[in-house]
């Protein structure tokens, strides 16, 4: 009696699979920093919070698969002030992003196909690619550059016929790297001259610094038929525990066939439907603020790390990660010591181990992601922890 | 440029699929009766609904993959009230049933593997296989018997070495046959014989009538090692839209490789577990009240359905559904003609055509599923309705 092969072989998260280190360390009576996980300290909108409390009907029923129809309408606003011109045929809201990839990983490749994604990537496409049995081909990014995307003779050297995508994360997740209209309309070229679609992570779109801007997927009209846009409330409202997604295209036929993967769970969550539509109708000042924010968290944490010696990292220009190399042979390693071996004054930092966000096996090893998610009293902390750990740490092994 | 075979194979929902033609049919003006699908028009529990209310974290976050800690443990005292011991490391809380249904189909089977499950069966479970690539053998039973279990020796014709699990749905949707514990010990014998997985799907569990008690397959230890159950509150609580469930095993292997597929997205909606938790620990009145009602209901929908001419249909033991077998050829074409060319009074019905609750190309054509989840009132109006929609039918095709 043996388990699947999938299930042996997929991955666990690099973010949680070390939460058992930071329960014992916090049983012990220490006090731990997360910045292993994207969990935002931002208040979740009081808008959206009052939804819970308000509601009146008596029976908490399915909504529709696709979606409930007011919420709909609400994405139709939220996109059309990004210029973003859509019909509700266009968009299946879904249970958080994970399910906006996992639908779109499925809709378009078979089992044993394959999709090009750029590394470091959301370790979590790893696991969707595991459930959809599709191979993940990555095409390797560099810290050291800023994680730029690779030339198209790169992208082209690893398109087979199996190959059905190139997926991008922008800003990306760990690299905070944000994709210049020029990057995205070369990636949709690749694209369409290969007949393949563009699978387009936006989680983070309104986390962009230094006054740059973002460019969506859906913002190139000639690509419409190409793109496939996946989203999620849960960073750009705080409000992660909501799980609410969506899966978005101009493509009739994703869209026909995304709605069949859709009803057969039925629905997303219903009240956790309206809390996502009240953020709809936040004014933009809300994002300028959390923007600010997250503007001189980076600040904090890059000056922090740079001033390191030997730790390399380029300034993230978008998301709320950065990915530091570290002048130690197993991040992995370093961060077990630091939950299980090290504190000062009773309190530790937790980061994430970037190997997992590589599919190439070997790279990352030296490296973690931090989040920047904690308010700048406490990200001082941490960081002066981290780095007298690491410190520590080195002279140590 | 093509969408995965997947995407072309995944059937539309029976239950779902139809909606377009009912909303037509309500913007026409004319009332539509939903016996199409399981939404329970029982009010979700006031302690259920009162958590939304109180929430008061100021950031909704992430919980823990597995489930949140205090949930976990309301499941140890709903199953344990059921004699089922559990610890909080074999319960995974799940983004519904569906998500679990999912994960034990994907933690056993390999794409390309097989899965024994009798027919008619759950018609999603058609679409979670083809998303995992994986296939259905469907073992046929029959409405003419009350859908009773075939012998071992039907069910070992069907093992192959690519056979993983039989799967039960128990009581049944969409037969409403509740198994015995000697079925039940016979389905785990062959199991444990040839070493494979036991799945159970038991989230109609308290949806039992006539006084007849439910086996769960976790009441039996020494199948423990092969046991899966899936759950989920949406029936029992009338809560569909909270969208939680969970998957339950006492094998430590299941659960460890079901905790990487669960990490990878991240956790279930964050207060709807918290409002789930509340109905664990309602009075056990609240389960004979409702079981009262739905076994009157039953009695109702049957004695109406036996009373027309030509339909064949035993009386359900469980859950909240009936098949009924109709004396005419296409029950989907009927059911598109009562929305769309028939009314009584400015009032119409929807039921679900059978055939896609059945593997077996060309059976349940002639067959329908009524859902019994109106109030007598109502579902007394939508059986009239029904009886003589069907008389003007078969006169006029």
């Amino acid at each position: 009696m043996k388990l699947s092969q999938r299930a042996l072989n997929i991955q666990a998260s690099p973010i949680r699979k070390l939460m058992p280190h930071a329960q014992n360390t916090k049983n012990r009576g220490i006090k731990v920093y997360h910045l292993n996980i994207g969990q935002p300290d931002i208040p979740t909108p009081s808008e959206m919070i009052k939804v819970y409390h308000e509601f009146s009907e008596k029976v908490l029923a399915y909504g529709p698969s696709q979606g409930l129809e007011v919420y709909q309408q609400g994405l139709i606003h939220y996109y059309g002030k990004l210029g973003i011109s859509l019909s509700a045929q266009d968009i299946i809201v879904t249970t958080a992003g994970s399910e906006a990839i996992t639908f779109a990983m499925m809709v378009v490749a078979n089992e044993g196909d394959e999709i090009i994604v750029p590394e470091p990537f959301y370790t979590n496409y790893n696991g969707f690619a595991t459930m959809a049995s599709i191979q993940l081909k990555a095409i390797t990014t560099y810290a050291e550059n800023g994680f730029a995307l690779p030339a198209d003779t790169e992208f082209e050297a690893l398109i087979t016929p199996k190959t059905k995508a190139i997926m991008l994360c922008n800003p990306g997740n760990p690299t905070g790297a944000v994709y210049s209209k020029e990057d995205i309309f070369r990636v949709a070229n690749i694209c369409k001259k290969h007949g393949i679609f563009m699978i387009s992570d936006e989680v983070y779109r309104e986390f962009i610094y230094d006054g740059l801007t973002h460019t969506s997927v859906l913002q190139i009209p000639e690509f419409s038929e190409y793109a496939i846009l996946v989203d999620s409330v849960s960073k750009r409202y705080s409000a992660c525990g909501a799980r609410i997604g969506c899966i978005v295209s101009k493509n009739n036929e994703i869209m026909a066939a995304t709605l069949k993967f859709a009803q057969a769970r039925l629905c997303p969550p219903t009240i956790d439907q309206l809390a996502a539509n009240a953020c709809v109708y936040l004014p933009d000042e809300y994002f300028h603020e959390m923007v600010t924010e997250y503007q001189s968290r980076r600040d904090l944490v890059y000056d922090e790390l740079v001033s390191i010696p030997g730790v390399i990292c380029k300034k993230p220009q978008g998301a709320f990660y950065i990915i530091a190399k570290l002048p130690i042979a197993n991040a992995e390693d370093f961060v077990i010591w630091m939950l299980d071996n090290y504190q000062m004054n009773g309190e530790t930092v937790m980061a994430a181990p970037a190997e997992g966000f590589y599919a190439s096996s070997g790279l990352g090893k030296d490296e973690l992601r931090l989040a920047y998610i904690l308010n700048k009293e406490d990200l001082g902390k941490a960081m002066n922890i981290f780095r007298e750990g690491l410190a520590q740490y080195i002279k140590t092994h």
